[in-house]
């Protein structure tokens, strides 16, 4: 028996199912799905992604089996629709499209009418009464054929589609403004003009035989998985490169043969707001393409969605079609059990489904969509929690406009991805990423989005469109990131030679600052201040049902009792980190510790150390209150000492004027602590062992504070924490001055207060001798910051020079420093919780490095055993809700 | 039963043996071992080192048994001695004297003439008719145990002894200039004013009742094994702080009781030369640490040795004794089967063995004894292979003064130590230690050295005594290091106030260069050339013997063809790290360097690489020629950029007119490639991945050389390695480079070269991905100076602040740098090496860090199937020596 690699569909029956999409791609899989439910899809085929694997694994080439199944898919088709492939008379013509694991929207091509042939035009035209219709469509087939499959697409946006030149010039000598206004036989001159210029370009005739144009653009569509879009598409959404996509290859339907058709897009619910209602857009008269390629401004579907009086809606014009529209989209949401982003044509007053699939939402859409639905009946809290994408959250979770706040709204648009955004304008893709790379915030300002401005989509903070609707790829492409879009905002006349934006006569160029709201489509000239979240009851709900689930604790790293407050709000179930050489900058402080510095000798840093003393205790005292009830781990100072001095000469003249001393006694200082690489150098427990007097100092103050606080009735749990140990001698040593301190405290005060000392794992060396370590230690955590940098040999602050680069050329999956390196510096982390525990079974572990809010590093976190991940306040959301849905899958996969 | 804590021996049999060190310390075996052959050795008894491990751990008390088995042990004594502890008619004296496990001369406490008292002293000078020797002995006793055990010896130098204080004023009063010009009154008089200024000091009465004085003595002695000198012998020598010492309690016998006393000490062999003669030095009328202190100047032990006619070998003096002393040195060489080190003591006429030990040798000493010793059938190969220290081969392999230099001798002394050494004086040893830390190379120069000079000794290049002889403190402890000194050099007056050395009237002060011949004994004013060294018949035997054993491959860090001569010359079998960086540097190529960095563009780069292709050809013809029929491993470009452009302004311009280009603009560069932690920037192989032309030049320069040597019948097996790899994908992209140039030159060349491609493992991440790596790689190299930076993340060029610290307070054993930290870092080396084989069972895999020319280090490599360790070319000797221990150690073991 022969293996299997295309799978048929269509009239009430499938060889596919939803479940199959790694070998069927998401749109073939629910094509067949759709099939299965009855629901009226055209009949078609979808070659397997494993074919995609074998084209590029054998050089281009297909196998007997499979040409034999296409042709019998060909077959089934024309079976099915009563036509005929390359029949003069009666002929079948057919889409062909890409279709992946997972949606990579607009990223891979795309070839429609195929079959179309000088003898078989005749055929349509017939079939249609339509010569227009017949010539049109066969111009379409060839330009895109022509682009996509032979390649005379031009490769940079900046050039023209020679297609385009040759319908502009034909246009210009029929004097008419639109490709609409263009007659049957200009259409028919086009046609071979096209010819032309494929024989021109490609020294190939334009195939004639529609199994040619078949096969070629089966090749097209497998060639275009690795195209540079699609490519850094991957990258993006972390899709494996290896997965491939399928190709669905299946019987046209026309929205465009008349005014007795159409064709739209729809959602099942609102992707932006998560509300219950049918949302969608469609165009009559339109092929499919031109909705989302946003080119005409579509009109809403229904009367509940109707905004602008003068606007059509489908309902009113074709309320047949609509209400089997309607019956079909509740049909698909029981069946799929979540909200479905679904395409239709509608062929002389005949509905067809041609795509289906579970909708991209913003993250206040998820969040509600998933706690209805579990009110609704629809699904239970363990798919509600892991409907929602951690990351997503982030969006919910910062700061919108101040409502208060003046604005000068100089422009509506679609409010096409929530969020608030300020920045300033560039028109192009490339600039923004250049302007991003020097630290600037930019807003993205463009006619109309194509994939292959993703790269500086995805730096912009902001993303603003003068044409295209709710469903264009601006609108979906941010969305799915997460950034604030206005979309379709037609008020805004664009140059791009200029660079320069007019509204209303007034001129905005490259550079200035705009701000945009992407809830409500506002245009606002200007920065616009903002405020924090309010957190929807939909919020609460999702994040209890999540701790229902979750094993790890959540931390925060917090250092004031501000962001304390905060994190606790956000859930934070104690602080994992708080560094105490932020407090060293504040106020007088900054001179105290300057002092201690410069003094010649121990005696010198006590006095100086003492100045310091009362600050440090009240930073303490603060912060523990907030954090009462719950530990809170304090790390001991880590920097190195120079950079509490100043290193420019202004700086420098005023430290000395302020101390008394000379700017030379200053520069000598500063000399004295300079080092090659200070990453590596004279910080962390180095300064604790070589100056023991500060480690005394900062465990007084945590001691003093936490007895004060005791004292008053207020539970504390303070963890000391000592960073940067590579051997267990140092944190002995460490340990040693933190016990004595603390008892001799406790003492003092007549308050017992149970604290806890431990350690940073840090250092590469730390976590391979952990056993040894964990004798001294009363828990760990893991810094993968230092240890990410250690581990790899990159410094945070110099990498940056090549690390775009690695990316670029695959060499790094993800930034390190952002995801943490499972196979590399994971192995460190493993080893260390495993090590550490074979000394002491219940040594408490947690991660406090920037990886501690990262979803895929949490998962990681629960895998590994640890007790709890520590991360900033605003990440907290992010990490209870990662950490609930790997419990999750940890417990479905038992 | 009880445990047994106290050893016996005397009269020709002994409860302890030689093989009991561990438990008895050195001396203690050896006393046990002489009595069981039947040699004459003063009874007595050793306490075990456990007892000093309990006596720390109890704080100062001992179990009844230790107590009980003493007193026995001085029975024993007694009734052989036929004397009486306390008896004030015959009265026994003993001596309580320390020994290690190791020999640790001088750095701990003795006491000698235990037992006297008012009551038992008048036994003694009837004994010995004597009473000056009655006294004197009393004086020296009260003198010992005033400073050792009731602590009157002042903690530092400078600071006089009490008791000489008291002797000069004595001397002073009487009009005498020596202590042996004072009478027996004048010593009976010294003895009360000693008891008295005891009493004053300390409150407490002079013990009179000797077993009091014993146990006070044996505490005393175990405490010093615990003082500040004991520890950092203990430190420099790699000895156990936890072996402890063990107490040899013996009778005292005399050789300060009269003209027909002496006493001495010997070595069976030359130890600086090796030669077989007997070798040794006497005083008459004296007691044994006269000697070694080096007070007196001694007289040779016999005619083949005597080199001043004016000097009394014992020969002559004393033929019997001496007669008696020559068949048992024999005896004891014979029977240990090494050159022993021994002290004796003649007691009216009647000859007393009180040590025998292996004796401390120079390298050229210890080379030739293993060499004769097999030749003389005592010893075989795998025996004398394992008597030579690696390290101490450097001595051997450092060059010597060039004999046709101008050298202006102004003094000669003893040759104590050989070897050559030119440095500024200093005359203080703490001096030495903080000249030396700044980097200057000092000579120290004392009057006389003691134990509490170490620290200076071991920093000092050379040592120069005024006094002693070639068993003093000075010249074993220099011996020892194989550090150059010249001993007893007596035309020197020596003034520490105003640290002046003055000869024949000329001052020489401090930071003065003086220049020190060990081997002849000279000293040399100013600076003097050296020579490279010639290497003994005798060490080419002895490396060939070992490199029968050896299982270990040793290679040679070299970037110049003499370097690959020199190495080879000494044994090296290929190049393990031949870098390419430092080419760069040399004559016009920094200034194509330049080009290259400051060029805008790849083909600005390109070109400026052009230039610099015919250069390396040259240099890689060169070394691969030296290093024909064997395998040079070549690093592509491993520094940051950032290192070929200068750093200061003056510099900067000169850089800048000669390019023709503004100072900005290298400024601008400079600017633009500064990193924070250039040890973790833009370096390695990031910089081949970012410029790939880079190594593709290296590339070709390499695979051009090695082609046209092949046609010229020359085989060369380069092996290129790819620096700084942290994943696969960045050996892969290095990889493809290379290989493609390889393929490329091969063709244009037709020629086939016999190549390999591989990669360090220095960072972190290497090493827990090597299974991955090994997939890419035809070889590996450790590289683990970076890797021991990364792994504890120590900044080799910062780690200076704190490392020396870090040493001082015992949080590191070792410099992590110096000796591999098997612990830690070995445990990445040992993980590389067994995930790479899993890969790649055949996987061939080096080391080329500094610790590959590290004795113990290297004995690592071997444990962990390393194929070969590569070093400095000096140091090829000592790596091949400490591989073949390595492996006759495993051997041993099986």
């Amino acid at each position: 028996m022969s293996e299997k690699f295309v799978y048929k569909f269509g009239a009430g029956s499938a060889e596919g199912k939803a479940d199959m999409k790694l070998l069927l791609g998401g749109k073939g899989a629910n094509l067949a799905e759709m099939s299965n439910l009855g629901i009226p899809v055209p009949a078609g085929f979808t070659i397997s992604t494993e074919v995609c694997t074998r084209y590029y694994e054998s050089g281009g080439k297909y196998d007997d089996d499979v040409v034999k199944q296409v042709e019998e898919g060909v077959k089934h088709i024309e079976k099915i629709m009563g036509a005929k492939f390359g029949d003069p008379e009666n002929p079948l013509l057919v889409s062909v499209r890409s279709g992946a694991p997972a949606s990579m929207p607009g990223m891979m091509d795309t070839v429609l009418n195929l079959g179309l042939n000088d003898e078989t035009v005749q055929g349509i035209i017939k079939q249609s009464d339509n010569e227009r219709f017949g010539w049109d469509s066969y111009r379409r087939f060839v330009q895109m054929y022509g682009d996509v499959v032979m390649g005379l697409k031009p490769e940079s946006k900046e050039e023209e589609d020679p297609f385009e030149v040759i319908i502009d010039a034909m246009k210009e000598k029929r004097g008419v403004k639109l490709d609409t206004e263009l007659t049957a036989d200009d259409l028919k001159e086009l046609v071979e003009q096209f010819k032309a210029e494929i024989k021109k370009r490609t020294g190939k005739d334009f195939p004639t035989d529609p199994w040619e144009q078949l096969w070629g653009a089966i090749s097209a569509v497998f060639g275009s998985w690795n195209n540079p879009r699609a490519i850094t598409y991957r990258k993006l959404n972390n899709i494996p490169a290896d997965w491939g996509t399928a190709v669905n290859v299946q019987a046209m339907v026309f929205g465009n043969m008349g005014d007795d058709c159409a064709t739209g897009v729809a959602f099942t619910r609102d992707p932006a707001t998560g509300k219950r209602i049918f949302y969608g857009e469609y165009l009559v008269n339109a092929q499919g393409e031109d909705v989302v390629a946003g080119i005409r401004t579509p009109q809403p579907l229904n009367e509940n969605t109707k905004s602008d009086p003068s606007h059509k809606t489908l309902q009113e014009v074709m309320p047949k079609a609509y209400a089997e529209l309607e019956q079909i989209y509740k049909k698909l949401e029981a069946h799929y059990k979540d909200m479905q982003d679904i395409e239709f044509t509608i062929q002389k007053g005949r509905l067809w489904m041609l795509q289906t699939r579970n909708g991209k939402r913003t993250a206040e859409a998820a969040v509600r969509i998933a706690v209805e639905m579990v009110e609704e009946g629809l699904i239970d809290k363990e798919t509600a929690v892991m409907r929602v994408e951690p990351e997503q959250l982030d969006q919910l979770l910062h700061p919108t406009f101040d409502p208060e706040a003046d604005k000068k709204i100089i422009a509506r648009g679609l409010p096409a991805s929530p969020g608030a955004a300020t920045g300033r304008i560039v028109f192009h893709a490339d600039d923004a990423e250049e302007w991003a790379a020097k630290g600037e915030d930019v807003i993205l300002v463009r006619i109309e989005t194509s994939p292959e401005d993703i790269g500086g989509m995805n730096v912009a903070k902001g993303i603003l469109t003068a044409r295209g609707g709710m469903t264009s790829h601006a609108a979906v492409v941010a969305r799915g990131m997460g950034t604030c879009c206005v979309a379709g905002c037609g008020a805004l006349d664009i140059n791009y030679k200029d660079k320069t934006m007019t509204v209303d006569g007034k001129a905005y160029k490259e550079g200035d600052w705009i701000s945009l709201d992407g809830s409500k489509g506002e245009v606002i000239e200007g920065k616009v201040p903002t405020i924090d979240p309010k957190l929807s009851g939909n919020f609460g709900t999702l994040m209890g049902w999540a701790d229902e689930f979750r094993k790890l604790n959540v931390r925060t790293n917090a250092d004031t009792p501000h962001d304390s407050e905060v994190a606790r709000n956000f859930g934070a179930e104690g602080i994992g980190l708080c560094r105490t050489e932020h407090m060293f900058f504040e106020g007088d402080r900054i001179k105290a510790v300057r002092e201690m510095i410069l003094a010649d000798d121990e005696a010198g840093r006590r006095k100086a150390l003492e100045k310091l003393l009362p600050y440090q205790r009240d930073d303490f005292y603060g912060i523990f209150k907030a954090m009462h009830d719950l530990p809170v781990t304090v790390r001991t100072l880590d920097p190195p000492l120079h950079e509490f001095l100043p290193h420019d000469e202004t700086s420098q003249k005023e430290m000395a004027d302020e101390m008394g001393i000379s700017v030379e006694q200053v520069k000598a200082k500063v000399e004295a602590l300079s080092e090659f690489n200070p990453m590596l150098g004279h910080r962390g427990c180095r300064l604790g062992i070589t100056y023991p007097e500060i480690t005394e100092m900062q465990a007084r103050a945590i001691m003093e504070a936490a007895c004060q606080l005791t004292k008053e009735g207020v539970k504390v749990y303070p963890e000391i924490m000592i960073p940067l140990v590579g051997t267990k001698a140092e944190l002995a040593d460490q340990k040693k001055v933190v016990v004595e301190i603390a008892e001799k405290v406790q003492e003092e005060t007549g308050v017992k207060v149970e604290y806890l000392v431990g350690t940073m794992i840090e250092i590469p060396r730390a976590a391979l001798t952990a056993n040894e370590i964990a004798e001294e230690a009363q828990f760990f955590s893991f810094g993968t910051n230092d240890l990410t940098q250690m581990t790899f040999g990159y410094s945070r602050d110099d990498a940056g020079k090549f690390l775009k680069e690695y990316e670029d050329k695959g060499i790094l999956p993800d930034d390190p420093f952002q995801t943490l390196d499972q196979s590399g510096v994971g192995q460190l982390v493993e080893m260390g919780v495993k090590k550490g525990r074979q000394t002491k079974p219940d040594l408490k572990v947690g991660i406090c490095g920037e990886h501690g809010g990262d979803p895929r590093s949490v998962g990681f976190c629960h895998r590994v055993g640890m007790n709890y991940v520590s991360c900033s306040p605003y990440r907290v959301p992010i990490a209870r809700l990662a950490a609930a849905q790997e419990a999750i899958r940890e417990k479905n996969k038992e």
